[in-house]
């Protein structure tokens, strides 16, 4: 599997890695805390229905009822699941996208249709989504998008689930960068799922806090009957117990959130603006911890072995549809790291 | 889900646990130091295909290819994803087992067939399985079985997988448990696979080693595409980056293995034993970390209700073809926890 980031395995460890995007403030320290307080949690199972994981999940999205919670191992698994459960003849993905939604929908051997929706400036072309809706089917919407890092507005997202409903097809909404987003809470679709039951959202708990190692993943299903097929689809115990642990202590650790969400706001700005001066590359606006960027005469991959040079490692996207061989992806990092990228990279491309 | 053991978390705190099977000596000390010393583990994904766990689960086997060898969320995620990618017209279970492989047949709408093949006193009905063994399927043993607690010889084993290889059939053996039977490591198929490669061993690393929270699965698939074809189910990044620290850690840590060991073996014998002269019970013979009773007059469920009185908790299976309502399962615990159970079933049974 080459196609993900952080591939910072077969690099050595001096290398910046910006391939992959990762909350500089690491693990919150109120995990670590309750982790050393915690070692013989290990020593149980997690709780098979992880009700006070869910629960915690409740109280931070401000949802009423639980049962409309999944928790699994990573957003990757919930998106696996309901694929999985939507009993569809098709999966419609808006591209360029996050590869894993095209993977579930091949190991769980349903039929899918890419469709280029984004357009080069990261905008979305919502004639396209519109003329390609079919009916019984599932259409994935990363927001934002990842790679492009667009955001869409949630009048935007509830109208095309109403048009899919119309259809009696499901729209699945993938949060998992969403509170990197500048007006967080109101870009996500949480509170619209009482209206429109056909929206499924992901959330994944690990990118924002900080905790990819950690595997966390929450959805909040709309349909009832939907989620207990979720439910129904899933490994027993695929959340472990650390993750169990992150779930009771990162979504209420307020000063985490706070700083993480001023860190984002600035440094994208930062790394936006600097990387907009480069002459030899066009960025596109992002929403999320990453930037999309597309050179105009070297390719990706001669950037990326150039900047590796530099200990400099960025993500060369490799099969997406939708994009090209000059397109790389950067994470937002911290100060220092972002200079050094936006020195190496003027190095490289002037 | 309420057909597994663990359901410690509807209980109050004080109850000792006897529904689950979990190693008394609790989380090993070498992982606990490591994990305190790499705590910033988590703010990075895991190595995505685990080289330096399997790197170490072949030492740990002795294997000399560590492209044979997946690893998951627990060998659960590996049942599911071997019966997923085994393309097979069936998968045949002999009973009583592990209610993981029917629900792995279900989840994957794979046709299954239970055969009652464990006797009363825990021994195969070896006849039973070889007349019900077809063409195209895959058989799961649990070796030892949970719940009966039977050890099955490897030389028995390797006779079973020729016969299915005739049929062009592939056996799972789970050996979640082995570990704990009295000649380990020579019980093990696992150096059988280089002749009889339609073997498939899955293993746990979490039960023996005390942290079922921790989830890592391991398997060793003897034939090469089989084993490729498992690896393109995964979801990617089912084992968090605590699991694969404690990958690194515990295989290497003989201290904690010869001291489990030496506690199993004198803990079982003792329990067996002392079961064994309580007239309302029959006990079978078991080469796992768990005792199947079954009772004479009372039913399991008024046993539990009882004990529970008491502040035990028993696992009383349900829902399992070939056990009957008289049917109840015990961990095997540390000397005190053990006597107080006899001591309350006692009370309860006489």
């Amino acid at each position: 599997m080459n196609y993900h980031g952080g591939d910072i395995y077969k690099y050595d460890k001096e290398i910046i890695d910006f391939s992959s995007n990762i909350n500089p403030f690491g693990v919150p320290q109120s995990l670590k805390v309750s982790l050393m307080d915690n070692l013989e949690v290990f020593s149980r199972y997690p709780d098979i229905s992880y009700k006070k994981v869910r629960d915690a999940i409740a109280k931070y999205l401000c949802i009423g009822d639980i049962n409309h919670i999944v928790v699994g191992n990573g957003a990757v698994e919930i998106i696996y699941k309901v694929v999985s459960a939507s009993n569809v003849n098709e999966i419609i993905i808006p591209c360029p996208t996050f590869s894993e939604y095209k993977r579930a929908a091949k190991v769980n051997n349903k039929p899918y249709k890419e469709i280029v929706a984004f357009r080069e400036d990261g905008s979305l072309n919502l004639n396209s989504i519109y003329e390609n809706i079919t009916s019984n089917s599932l259409m994935v919407l990363c927001n934002p998008n990842n790679p492009t890092g667009t955001l869409l507005d949630p009048a935007l997202i509830t109208s095309l689930a109403q048009r899919l409903k119309e259809k009696e097809s499901w729209l699945l909404v993938d949060e998992s960068f969403i509170e990197f987003s500048q007006q967080y809470p109101l870009t996500s679709v949480v509170p619209k799922l009482i209206q429109h039951p056909n929206i499924i959202v992901i959330r994944a708990a690990t990118k924002f806090f900080g905790i990819p190692g950690v595997r966390l993943g929450y959805g909040v299903v709309g349909d009832s009957r939907l989620a207990a097929s979720v439910k129904e689809k899933m490994e027993p115990w695929s959340v472990n117990s650390l993750a169990e642990l992150a779930g009771l202590q990162v979504f209420k650790d307020k000063q985490y959130i706070a700083k993480s969400r001023l860190w984002v706001e600035e440094e994208r700005k930062y790394l936006f603006n600097q990387l907009k001066l480069i002459k030899g590359v066009a960025v596109v606006p992002s929403e999320a911890n990453f930037l999309l960027l597309k050179s105009k005469k070297l390719t990706a991959f001669q950037i990326k072995e150039n900047l590796l040079k530099k200990k400099i490692l960025i993500r060369v996207p490799q099969g997406f549809t939708g994009l090209t061989k000059y397109h790389f992806r950067v994470a937002v990092k911290d100060r220092e790291a972002n200079q050094q990228l936006i020195k190496a990279l003027k190095e490289v491309l002037m």
